[in-house]
């Protein structure tokens, strides 16, 4: 089990204030002297077992804290958790994104100035996160070798809204028949400069390198 | 090239409205002797594909007409539409899901009556579609094998409101070791009754029985 599950009333949602919760959440983790990252992506993208392998690199050096978004289950902050790492997990109902307001009530009874770095998590779907600002340093999209190769031609809005593109499970790529050229050039045609980083969070193929360009 | 593009302005939504263009979508397609299917499914897990192969199945038998929901690009339709079928392709923009106003405007100015047959790809995503009733037949929801285990467990939502599931590209399952039964159970589990078909749309394994049971 996870160390707490909120469950959002997206019903309370006011449409138009994310962008103030937003601000405020990143004020807040300014104070706190933390770095805060929003982690994207379609469902089995890995982006669990990417935020398990950061953490086995990055605990030892900071005490992490991991926000999970998901429409029903703790599966994925329970996995975290297994790593030692503190969780909070936010059930979203049928909300399919994450919002500033979300995170803000998910960490209003935390004593954050205890973390340096937050994982957030969010709801597994490459649409809707993208529209929603959390108030993070970084917003991480992470796509799969498993996704088929149209990922990022259909959703070059939610590439654009990203620091970083990460391509998960290259381990598979070869028995799937990926063309990750193909896909890099994809995302070249719609952000130039936006960093791509190939990984396997299974074998860590790639990892050591991510962690170094996140300056962690 | 596909045949035609509906850009939607999501703006000009009314919420609320969609029960009642679902049921008007329902009448028309009841009075041209159309059978409409909405196929649902997160991307990558092969919509199209499964789509193509019933196409080819089902193309000497019916006329058919594709619909495809899509953020912004019209591959999927041009895929369908080279098997000789005719299309309509619905870009939604930022939309994660197609509606049943959308459907409304982009069947307005078609001749019905000469189809027996719809297939409406909705956009790729496994949780909103599943809020929108779009007035057909029958809604199929798409798993893929690589998707991860908990695409079921944690969009119970969506299995619900579906009349069947499709687990497709079971080709892959033993090279991603994948474990089917434990994923049916899942399904199980939110829905003890809701029938299971396992398909590779790639190699066609499954698909004359799911053409059977949709009972075409």
């Amino acid at each position: 089990m996870t160390d707490r599950t909120i469950m959002i009333d997206i019903g309370k949602d006011l449409f138009g204030a994310n962008e103030e919760a937003a601000a405020h959440n990143a004020e807040l983790f300014r104070q706190s002297g933390i770095r805060a990252i929003d982690i994207m992506g379609s469902v089995g993208t890995g982006k669990t077992q990417l935020i398990e392998a950061l953490c086995e690199k990055l605990r030892d050096k900071y005490r992490i804290l991991m926000v999970a978004g998901d429409l029903a289950t703790t599966i994925d902050a329970d996995r975290v958790a297994s790593h030692g790492v503190d969780t909070v997990q936010i059930n979203t109902g049928t909300a399919c994104h994450l919002d500033a307001r979300m995170i803000q009530v998910a960490l209003k009874d935390i004593e954050l100035s205890q973390y340096q770095l937050i994982f957030i998590e969010n709801v597994g779907n490459l649409i809707c996160p993208a529209g929603y600002s959390l108030g993070v340093d970084k917003k991480i999209v992470v796509v799969s070798v498993t996704e088929g190769p149209y990922m990022v031609k259909k959703h070059p809005l939610t590439i654009k809204r990203a620091d970083m593109v990460v391509i998960n499970k290259i381990d598979l790529a070869d028995a799937i028949g990926f063309d990750m050229g193909a896909l890099e050039t994809d995302v070249r045609e719609v952000d130039a400069k936006i960093p791509v980083y190939r990984v396997s969070s299974k074998t860590g193929e790639g990892i050591d390198t991510l962690v170094e360009a996140l300056d962690f």
